[in-house]
């Protein structure tokens, strides 16, 4: 039995989207068991009348709400008994859990993470790793997507250990093709830290590093995974989403504007219809935290039912997969290396 | 008389659209001289039969070529007698010449002019700033797109400086909204450096600051322009323009796969036309490398002869508003700041 926990709140559409993905990943996984925490009553009241397995499913009691400007800092030492925090606890504290999956502020998520939690063995930095689509209908991932701000070429290294073992193991990617993010295509771009990087990735031979990546290529289905700093592959990732989503608004904003543009628009509709969905980042799960020794899988504060369950899967997956500790086997053969 | 050095080589499209879009600036602007630097004949032979004033055309022989793969110092050192390397001894050592536009290798362009060119007085690091179109029709430079990978807060505070003015002065934006690229919107987001530079940015009051803005914000129309390190600036720029040439190469294969696709796009077809214009940045000239002594613009390596015109015209602006004077003015008042 795979025990994962959902932090029910913190979610724009918390707590009705959280439960209903959790429930269609029940139905769809026989030996997966839930953990809800957040408020009994709440929950309760929102499961009455589902039908579910109610012996896979439990709920931990955790009344307190976190607000959405509260420090990191003070979320981990005050508020204990918030569902996210709650979780983090469980999940410290019980052997038998494997997992969780949270919606809620991802400052306060990786903080408790990091310091309730602890990390695979060799593990310097957990990191995050987001999956897009890429334009030939496959996917790419981006590690670290925002973690950790400042990074040494060590780090990337690690970072391309573990996201290229998720992306073989989670998503069956045989050989996966690593790229490091840089600002041209030759060895020697960027500044010192991606330079020693590049070298560190070619040495590394359990990885299948293919070279600099220039950010205009994520989408084109050339590579499988990015390596990067947290702060550029925010950038990365947000900037992508963002150029997608107000493009798309552009689109529709122009069709409305000329009865002609609605009429090719109109036999168009599902054309439309399709591209939205294809970015509809709802449909690729969330991120995941990379490095700790139990699985952490942060979705988007916007996540409906679908983006939870795509969650759940991930999470599930992973521990299938036993990632871990096939991360720390490879992690600890560089463990003593010095640049 | 705004005198302005054309290299008429490196370019995807060179010397053509070199020549093709420099006289239509000329035809258009009465005070404009130009200096072709390149092969003398092939340039001659390209101007016969053109119709131009050739009272305001000069041609300076530079026979060398600069290979795709050579070092930016190699270039400098070795390539005197090339179009690019030429150009930049000219305006060095011409006191009538106030400008140069270029579509050549950008990492050679970047270390001739910073070593041969000089800086505004008080400016630390001359900085790239595109300028990208954004969703309500508008556009948004960023600074530093790619000059500088490595920065300072008091980098960022005279990359504000200097593009607050630009955008001012070449765009007539009266009162530029200046952001600071950031991971979070929160005044302590980001690593020491983008927190420090926050700080900085708030009490430079010749600037209108407007706080932190998130990479998926940068279409939304809300700034005019945003400040940033050369990495993540260079990753923001490209991914812009990658995922947007993407999406609209999908939408065009997505089309073609079924005939009531094609039926409503033919319906459409105006309307595509002009979101392909919209986001085609040939239309949006180059990057200006402000802070350099004499007016230096980054035209891209696939500019044809509009991309080639705007660029001109930037550098023509640039020279009648004065620009540089207005920047040491500014630049000056905070040169012995020490954080």
């Amino acid at each position: 039995m795979i025990k994962i926990l959902i932090d029910c709140f913190g979610g724009d559409h918390s707590p009705q989207a959280n439960i209903d993905g959790a429930l269609a990943a029940l139905a769809k996984t026989p030996d997966l068991y839930l953990i809800f925490t957040g408020d009994e009553k709440t929950i309760q009241d929102y499961l009455a009348g589902k039908t579910y397995d109610a012996e896979r499913v439990e709920i931990v009691h955790a009344p307190e709400v976190i607000g959405c400007d509260e420090r990191p800092i003070d979320v981990i030492r005050l508020k204990k008994e918030s569902s996210m925090i709650k979780a983090v606890r469980l999940l410290r504290d019980r052997e038998d859990i494997n997992a969780m999956v949270s919606t809620g502020s991802t400052g306060a998520l990786v903080a408790a993470a990091l310091t309730r939690i602890g990390r695979v063995k060799g593990v310097i930095r957990p990191a995050f790793c987001p999956i897009l689509p890429t334009m030939d209908g496959g996917i790419v991932g981006v590690c670290d997507s925002g973690a950790n701000v400042e990074v040494t070429p060590e780090h990337l290294r690690q970072f391309a250990i573990m996201s290229s073992l998720y992306m073989q193991q989670v998503y069956g990617i045989e050989k996966p093709r690593v790229a490091l993010l840089n600002v041209g295509k030759e060895a020697e771009k960027g500044d010192e830290i991606r330079q020693k990087a590049y070298i560190l990735l070619q040495e590394t031979s359990e990885i299948h590093f293919v070279g600099n990546m220039e950010s205009r290529d994520l989408l084109s289905g050339s590579y499988d995974v990015v390596v990067c700093d947290g702060f550029s592959g925010n950038v990365l990732v947000k900037t992508t989403e963002g150029t997608a989503l107000e493009l798309l608004k552009k689109l529709k904003k122009d069709i409305y504007s000329r009865t002609l543009y609605k009429m090719g628009a109109f036999l168009m509709k599902k054309m439309f219809a399709d591209e939205k969905e294809f970015m509809n980042y709802q449909n690729y799960g969330g991120s995941v935290l990379l490095g700790t020794s139990k699985t952490v899988v942060k979705g988007h504060g916007s996540s409906k039912a679908v983006a939870v369950e795509k969650c759940i899967e991930q999470a599930y997956k992973m521990e299938v997969s036993s990632l871990s500790s096939k991360m720390e086997e490879i992690i600890m053969k560089y463990e003593h290396y010095e640049y």
